[in-house]
Parts: C-alpha cells; structure tokens; sequence
C-alpha cells in the first residue's frame, strides 16, 4: 500500500504518544480521516500552535506561553507560599482543586539513583534560590507518595531546614475510597493520623 | 491560566480521540510537548499532510489518497475475490496477515435498526453492482461475529444468491486462545466445525 505511506506514517507518531498502542493509533487514524474537518484538521493546526509558542517557565518550570507563566506572573499569587510537585499534570491538577493559592515549583521528575537523576537534573537548585530570593514563608512538599517522591521530598527538606516552613500533603483515605481497594501503606497512614469526630 | 488557552484547547481536542479521556489527553498533550522536535512537530506537518490528501476508494471504501485505491488499481488483486469487511481496520488486519490476495469491499458499519443503518448507508449497492460488473467468481463475508455483523452477512448472502461463489470465515479457538477465556459461543462453533487429526 504505498500510497498510504503517508497514513502509515501518521499511525506510527501516534502510537508514541503515551497510552496508546499500535491498535488504538489505528483506530485514532481512521477516526481523524473520518472526522477530517472537525477533528484532523483543527487538530493539526492546534498542534502548529502549540509547537510555536508553549514553553516552560524559566522561574518554575510550569508550561505556557511565556518565558514566565501565568501564575509567576501573577502578584495574586504571590502570597509566600510555595508548593513543590514532581510534574506539571500535577500542577494542573492542584489547579483544578482551587484550593492553593500561592505558586508553584515544578520539578520533573523526582531523585533516583536507578536512572542517575541528580539534584541538577531536578530543578532543585532552582528552588533553593527562590526560597533565598522571594519572599517565601513556607515550601509544600506535595511529591507524589511513592518511594522516589519520599526520598526527594526528604532531600529537599535536608536543604531547606531552618530557613522556612515546610510541610506535605496528609495522608489518608480518598474521598469515596474504599478501604478494600487501598493499599496497606495507606491505610496504616490513616490510621495513624486520626481525628478524633 | 488564560495564556494556556491554546494548550487546554489542545486537550480538548486529543480528548475526543478513541480511547483517550481526559486525563490521557491532558498526559499526551504534555509528552508531546517535552518531545517538540520529534514529535509534536512532525505529528503536526503529517496530519495536514493526510487532511489534504487521505480521501475513501470510490470503489470499494478503502482509505488511500487517490480516489482508487492501490488494491483496486492493482491487476495483480484481480483474481476474482472480494472479502467484504465492515471497517477499514478489518481490511488493515486483513492486509497485515498477508493471506488474502484479492480485492475488498469495506460496508462502513454494519446494518443495525437500532441505529436506523440501511443497506443504503452501508455501500451495498455499491457491492452489488461490482459482483455484477467486475468478474467475480467468490465473495468472502468477512464480517465480526457479532448479532449485526451476522445480520448484515445475512442480508448480503440474501441479495448475492445463485449470482457467486459465498464463504465466510471458519469459527473456532484463535491460535494460542485458552478454552477458559472463549465465550460459549466460540467453543460451540468450534466444537461443530472439530476436524479429524
Ligand atoms: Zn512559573
Ligand atoms: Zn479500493
């Protein structure tokens, strides 16, 4: 089928994307050839658009627009409070909670001797001269609550003792959690932390 | 984040992908980013590149970028069979084993009342005057074994009686299959249709 080189083409980017295998590429493919104006398209254009113009932010690696986003920006949020994730989906979903309202520090990734990822590779360095540099009060730690994420969150409060408040995330049952369904680590962290009700 | 409007506009977008919700869209919008020059880039350039050109054979529904497909310009397909498939994925799967040497016929779907899908949605016609006018000695209805894919079989093997050579494909355990994962009706068929060793 050498005319279709091009759909082939096209399938084997897709299947890169995370979450999708060859089998569902496929079917995206056909799916945009089908829906060509309202979806292949709009896609492609959007896609041109974002390859121009999204970076990361130089001050907190947050991805946007700007050499600086949005949220360093903004004074709003510039209430002295900082709060430190691993990835920027973990920003946004922070951002979808509504419940921070202070900036961000983005670190891609968290230590790991395995992959040789240092405090350099991190962004690390980088949020010590801002806790040095801005007016911050109090530094977050919300690392996700695996292995890698508990020893950087623990290097990063090696760093930063004395010369600021730091806190983590609580840890406990979801809402809507069912404690069948939860690992033991997470229930002995609920119980651990009770309240009295 | 209103300078993020082109990145959410993005997700929104790849969210309406098969097999991508919202969390995956948002996951792979990220990843493609990261990955500007290999990959957001060139998936970019491809998918204008296949919306200028990926059009449906007029003759048998095939996806190319001509308005006859490769498979129905190629004499070396004319051996007089034409395996009638309901989707363009069927065909590909068709093509990727390499057993089939002759043409195809893609309906599009299948006939469904629920769904209000006609034979006049479907390219039977189309299927019709084909048998009429190429020279066709066998039509293989290779259709999904489900109640519609089986109604349509139905329908067509109706309409082309007495006219050609009808077949379908052999029911049975798939290479490798375990008897615990088959359905009831898979081990009946295959059971049925159980050969001398
Ligand atoms: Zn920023
Ligand atoms: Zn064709």
């Amino acid at each position: 089928m050498s005319s279709t080189r091009d759909i082939d083409a096209l399938i084997d980017l897709m299947a890169r994307l995370p979450g999708l295998g060859p089998r569902s590429a496929r079917r995206a493919v056909l799916h945009l050839i089908r829906k060509r104006a309202l979806l292949l398209t709009p896609l492609a254009d959007m896609m041109q658009t974002v390859a121009a113009t999204a970076r990361e932010c130089i001050n907190c690696g947050n991805v946007g627009t700007a050499d600086i986003c949005d949220i360093c920006t903004s004074e709003k949020r510039a209430n002295g409070e900082i709060c430190v994730v691993e990835d920027v989906a973990d920003l946004w979903a922070m951002e979808r909670s509504g419940v921070f309202k202070g900036r961000y520090h983005v670190l891609g990734g968290t230590l790991s001797a395995l992959d040789a990822i240092g405090p350099q590779e991190l962004r690390i360095p980088r949020l010590l001269d801002r806790v040095r540099d801005e007016a911050v009060s109090e530094v977050i730690l919300a690392l996700n609550a695996t292995i890698d994420g508990q020893t950087t969150a623990h290097y990063i409060a090696d760093q930063l003792e004395g010369q600021v408040r730091l806190t983590s995330l609580a840890q406990g049952v979801p809402i809507g959690g069912e404690l069948d369904y939860l690992d033991d680590g997470t229930i002995t962290a609920a119980m651990r932390a009770r309240k009295s009700i």
